[in-house]
């Protein structure tokens, strides 16, 4: 349904912003690595067509602007080693909460820890393959819910233990929530090169060292059948995204916790897109209170 | 901040759709009663002015028009006579979870109840007091938080508790974010002309009977707390919507259970701001799957 291969959104060295479509050299698959772009104009989700026009990348975007992204939603518990890890039960349903559109940064953003994130412990990273939907889907069919997936990103569902478990009631809203908290990226790789994101290698990186590695294969609830649920009954627009949930080895699920700091590096990966690599970054008192 | 007093939208008898700032007869307050509005011309949340056209209204529509929603969030267990009746303790923050946008729908909109919402059983009805925010707000301080508000509508965040409780994994997401889920209106009273929000009558009528009726001082975080709360770490853009619990008397709440059937008149209304009456209508298994 796309007329691009790999969406970028990015700050060009002409000092715009575009949409465009991804140059990559022969062999390299990361879009993180791209510096050449065919610019694209007119509505991603509409008319638009990709230029003959070459831009040079400054710096990779989130690879939808934020007028662009409906609703944010999210799997939890969707990989069975981390439902495993978690001590907690497979789930019978797709366990559905949501992000902001304000937690969407982009894919060499830094993460800002505010100071209300930073009371209590448990900043905790979530290697994710995203969904983006591409044309408005109700009542879907599993058969039919690829021909709604525009394509697919990588993210990063940056999560806080204590708000999102302790203090938050039962819901995880308050602890998944911040600005910034959804690192995607580093552009949105259309469903047509991709034929099976239900066989991906996904992972993580804390510091350089591997700290999640698993294969999208060890999803609970698939990409055909999470669009095909999540659409019964509810509307799902162009430019929505869905969160698929994590593997295992979250820093919540190790002995000892290993919670993010102040400085750290936290690369996510999706075999096919590439990688976000972002820093974690805790605000001062003094930053803007 | 606002130019108008009670914004709402509307199919007017012209066969247009305008924003206008509602015409009330002296004495009533209810704005589902409007039939004459002074157009408003321009961006809601931008430069707009009230003019002197004068419209007549022919059905009220939600509020604010999709584009112009941003995030919807809700608060859970905010009333204390409800987390009472709910046998659960006072919660310490406030409990957030969030809507998808097309859950709003109008003030004498249909509920649809798909035919996933029809299994299991538990449909249940909310009033509830919606703040609308008018600018972006991150970090504010509780003195300075209704500087951030464009006014007040009520809304009916219907719930399956089914599907909220015991079918999606601890997630409140799956049994409240159908289409349709979130009646709003039936307009936006400016913040100008409620000076306290925390002092208002809202009540729950179903087919005509009194369910729910208490008072937004019942509230544990009241709409100051709320804002100021909501926006630590976390922009709060023009647009969202902050649906803020309900008092008791829900179906869940009664020995024994209420629940609403197809075909349901459902009220929701709010002191100062007016009604929103919504019949609940069951989908059938021919109409779109």
């Amino acid at each position: 349904m796309s007329t691009f291969s790999r969406l970028v959104r990015f700050l060009a060295k002409d000092g715009h912003i575009y949409y465009g479509d991804a140059i990559l050299p022969t062999g390299v698959s990361d879009i993180a690595k791209v510096t050449r772009v065919h610019v694209i104009q007119g509505d991603i989700f509409g008319q638009h067509h990709v230029t003959d026009k070459i831009a040079d990348v400054k710096t990779l975007l989130a690879p939808l602007a934020r007028n662009d992204i409906g609703t944010v939603r999210c799997l939890g518990l969707n990989y069975e080693q981390h439902a495993k890890e978690s001590n907690l039960p497979l789930p019978k349903f797709p366990i559905l909460f949501y992000k902001p559109v304000t937690a969407i940064t982009g894919p060499t953003d830094d993460i800002p820890v505010s100071l209300m994130a930073q009371e209590g412990e448990g900043l905790d990273y979530e290697c994710e393959l995203v969904i983006v939907i591409g044309k408005e889907a109700k009542n879907v069919p599993e058969g039919q819910a690829l021909d709604y997936v525009l394509g697919y990103a990588v993210g990063n569902d940056v999560s806080h233990r204590d708000w999102q478990i302790k203090r938050g009631g039962g819901q995880w809203g308050l602890g998944k929530g911040f600005d910034g908290w959804a690192p995607l990226g580093p552009g949105i790789v259309s469903s047509k090169l991709i034929r099976d994101p239900n066989a991906l290698q996904i992972s993580t990186k804390l510091n350089g060292q591997p700290v999640q590695g698993s294969s999208t294969k060890d999803m609970i609830f698939n990409v055909t059948q999470t669009v095909s649920f999540l659409s019964q009954g509810t509307t799902l627009l162009p430019g929505d995204l869905i969160f698929t949930g994590t593997p295992q080895g979250v820093g919540m699920g190790r002995k000892p916790a290993l919670w993010l700091k102040d400085g750290d590096q936290v690369e996510v990966s999706l075999e096919g897109v590439g990688s976000c690599v972002n820093k974690v970054v805790f605000e001062k008192p003094s930053s803007k209170l």
